[in-house]
């Protein structure tokens, strides 16, 4: 990702110098906390290299996407309120460190700072842009209360899974790169084309992070692999293996729901989950799934009319995030 | 209040046509719930009275209007859960009819549902008024912060607490009238003195409210009256009754930390710390506190430079939360 860096690094910087509040001290230190818990700060990467398309100024749009590296954060603090999530990359999370009123009226707070991180942009883009994130804004919030839903239910259909997590994940990295695109002024075609790259990687990301959940080499993922299979979450992989079982191999769909039912035996089920997953050949079919959103962004992208150098560090973006062990 | 009247009931025609969202229905059935549980709408009158000072045309200014009175309807779905609240109006709270989860994610929505409600105001005024916005939801949040913080303290002062009701209540019903300024194009210092106006009457309303929970008409009144005195909540009348008492009368100052110290015998408690106050004077230095920010803020109002007949709802109004029993 070398040619990412110069954009993480003004990134890293911008977000170390950013003041969010000084008082009362509870209201701010869990902002700074999550905030630099790291992460690979793809949302705020998307909109500078989108910027990049156009012009060699990117450092002026550098609050504008920490905005959307707060505002993903604040959604971060939330939702792990709401999962009763331990841990954040490794960290205590916030409502586990400073209690679920301390978490959730900090992310209040957040998201309040997003908004005005977003004033920053020129007058003239700044409506649009509002308009623009409160409709992102509200429609992660819709994949959050689908997945929760999700957890309950037991006829969730693919479709509904890939609206879910388009919802949750992908429109804010539609509306990262889309950003960028609205304040260095391009057309709205091209605005439009930014957006469908975002989304498309988007899906195509979370997709990968379903299968590495699955496939992922212990030895690099860095999250514990089988976790999703243990909690019975309703990922594209089980939904794909319940569908395709119950058409064509009774006996093994028998077995899945089966396994779904057990608790306790955790190292078992994930090898036996994995071992139906192999002989349905649900990883091929997740890996296809993933390239084809990665390519359809790629198209997207393609078709921007702007230099082929000028698209290199998202090509490059892209690439990396297909590729990804973690 | 008759010359409110036609605001009133165009804020709430408004609110019913307002649609948030349709689907989950988990996300956006809170907020009709929660808007609708009523409330005097008094932020949103401040809007439209403050267009009105200087247009007939307040009609204009409804969906501002209404995106300040969504914004307080948020902090309050979010506050209950922190304060563990099972009744709001006397209906269930949201999180004690949906769960703490639906409560949170629905506030986020809110929150967002008010800056997009803030959209409608003109291109020339929309950052201004975001701005604004920004920093006086980040000091509701600070206020219910050092709210809950005091909870656990015994050495709050009165200024503490003139600070926290100020960032808690004052300042939105200040950006209230405010933003009516700023639309309506007025200059900078008149919209100053709507600031002015608003935080002063604010302050008005909040040292009323703590008196009323001691000293309210039960009949009238609607909440318990002595409820304040049963939590021991860190009311204006106590930091002075302990203040007051400290320097003049040891005696009354044992007497008070004992009943504060005492649970299980509320209506006891309630009539004893009631005692207490009378004969420190605490209701009438209570009133006189009161009435001096609602003639600070009558002040600031009469320096605006518009008609006298123009003023006369907003002095209707400040009369109307002076003398209000409940």
């Amino acid at each position: 990702m070398t040619s990412l860096q110069p954009f993480l690094a003004a990134i890293q910087s911008e977000i170390d110098k950013t003041v969010y509040g000084e008082s009362p001290k509870e209201l701010y230190e869990p902002i700074d906390y999550i905030m630099e818990l790291g992460g690979k700060r793809m949302r705020p990467a998307l909109t500078l290299i989108a910027v990049n398309l156009f012009s060699d100024n990117w450092q002026n749009a550098l609050k504008p996407a920490v905005a959307v590296e707060v505002f993903h954060n604040f959604t971060l603090m939330h939702d792990d309120i709401m999962d009763a999530a331990p841990l954040r990359r490794g960290q205590a999370t916030v409502h586990e460190k400073w209690g679920d009123d301390v978490a959730i009226l900090s992310g209040d707070v957040m998201l309040v700072a997003a908004y005005e991180l977003l004033t920053t942009v020129d007058d003239k883009y700044f409506k649009r842009v509002v308009k623009r994130f409160n409709r992102t804004a509200a429609e992660v919030c819709e994949g959050q209360q689908f997945d929760m839903n999700f957890a309950t239910r037991d006829d969730v259909t693919e479709e509904e899974y890939l609206n879910m997590i388009r919802l949750k994940t992908s429109v804010l990295l539609g509306f990262a790169l889309e950003l960028g695109g609205i304040i260095s002024d391009a057309d709205d075609k091209t605005i439009g084309l930014l957006y469908e790259t975002g989304v498309n990687m988007g899906l195509g990301f979370q997709l990968k992070d379903d299968l590495l959940d699955v496939y992922g080499d212990p030895e690099k993922f860095g999250k514990q692999v089988g976790g999703d299979i243990i909690e019975n979450k309703k990922t594209w992989l089980l939904l794909k293996a319940l569908e395709k079982s119950k058409s064509s191999s009774p006996e093994l769909y028998k077995e899945l729901q089966s396994w779904i039912s057990t608790t306790g035996k955790d190292a078992e089920k994930v090898a036996a989950v994995t071992e139906i997953y192999n002989k349905l050949g649900i990883k091929t079919a997740a890996e296809n799934v993933v390239n084809m959103y990665f390519e359809k962004g790629l198209r997207a992208l393609k078709s921007i009319e702007v230099g082929d150098e000028r698209k290199l560090p998202l090509k490059e973006f892209a690439a990396y995030l297909m590729a990804r062990e973690s």
